[in-house]
């Protein structure tokens, strides 16, 4: 019979305690070194098993931070009010955004059309990544009509809903018009990013707000993790 | 400066004459033995050329059919009604069905709690593939209470529409519940059923079909392949 490798039967081993809850959903394991010291192995060996595990699906590599039990999906309701901040909060998880880009440039074809702007007017570009309980779950890029919201470029520097930011802007609700979803693979730059791996699947979601007057505020496209985010949505 | 390689500049002239409208979405484009003929170069290089241009989407290969010009993806609209042959028909292609498996089994525990079963109750599932205007654009697996629709299996058999299948097993309505989705890889099964490589993104959709009474019907699994099919949700 042929022998269970090493670094499987450690893979099976770390299932098990996690199974059993010795560690549970969002905890961090021990480093490779401690690892590799418990079981009497390399760090080749254990990495080989972590691997494994990530690739199951049982836990998560967070760049710099370690190896995380990995958590249930966060539920994120898609409908008529996707609010970011307040989704989060509703699985019980600490929002919070980090920006990557605000700039302002004029407007592409697509965004002229989608906000109802003449071409080449100016919009805001807010890119960023979305963390759900310290985790990064989403990579996002909107665009908002810059002339409209001259402020809000400064307002996003410091305040991180979105919600809030148009609402210190003037923009006191808004709807979400439609959602368009697809699936894709992490680019190199959004594996980094969300410290997953490169082609890794990704729900990409393209979704335009509005004023209840119908009037375009954001046009957002937004990444989410395929392993860590789940859209639900209710039919009424 | 570096030259072009061959197989780039072959992939850019097919590009430009797509572009022009020599190839429409969904023409087949020649063969490779005619296109290695027509460049002067042999069909590894046609290959080459051909998989750069599958990887930017701009191509479909279809197992033993040839090399397609990518459609535009089916716009599926995900709401209270999802109807597969209204939507694919609304997209101004032709919907088909291809039965994988029609079989009765014991359910288990997630069947059970979303179709309001006993534990071991059976039911029916009915797996296969969906297909817009001849090509296969999702997996699915649906299953249903089988005790209540005993006559449900033999109507699939020819029945490809599930609404009207339905409709003849004495269900007139039915209205989507809830629908969860999150992105996926591929499995090998699921890559050669699609003609999609292995690990390609595919959209993962869970929907819970009920009577207008909120009777569970039918609990559906469908996985899109995630360049063929884009998602659409209105807000009202």
């Amino acid at each position: 019979m042929a022998r269970t490798p090493v670094w499987k039967s450690i893979a099976e081993t770390l299932e098990n305690e996690i199974a059993a809850g010795h560690y549970s959903a969002g905890d961090k394991l021990p480093t490779e070194a401690q690892l590799a010291a418990r079981f009497g192995v390399n760090r080749h060996t254990v990495r080989h098993a972590l691997a494994d595990m990530a690739e199951r699906g049982l836990v998560q590599s967070r760049r710099g931070a370690g190896v995380f039990v990995a958590a249930e999906p966060t539920l994120y309701p898609i409908g008529k009010r996707v609010r970011f901040h307040q989704n989060i909060r509703a699985s019980g998880r600490l929002p919070e955004k980090r920006v990557l880009r605000l700039q302002t440039r004029p407007c592409d074809a697509t965004e002229a059309e989608a906000l109802a702007l003449d071409p080449g007017t100016s919009v805001l570009v807010y890119e960023g990544l979305s963390l759900s309980g310290g985790v990064a779950v989403a990579h996002f890029e909107s665009v908002f009509p810059a002339t409209r919201l001259p402020g809000l470029a400064d307002t996003l520097k410091t305040v991180s809903s979105v919600t809030e930011a148009l609402r210190q802007n003037g923009i006191a609700d808004y709807i979400r018009a439609e959602t368009r979803i697809t699936a894709e693979r992490a680019s190199p730059t959004q594996a980094l990013h969300l410290g997953i791996s490169e082609g890794a699947p990704l729900l990409r979601t393209v979704g335009l707000n509005v004023t209840p007057e119908g009037e375009p505020v954001e046009r957002g496209i937004t990444w989410f993790a395929g392993d860590r985010v789940t859209l639900t949505m209710a039919s009424d």
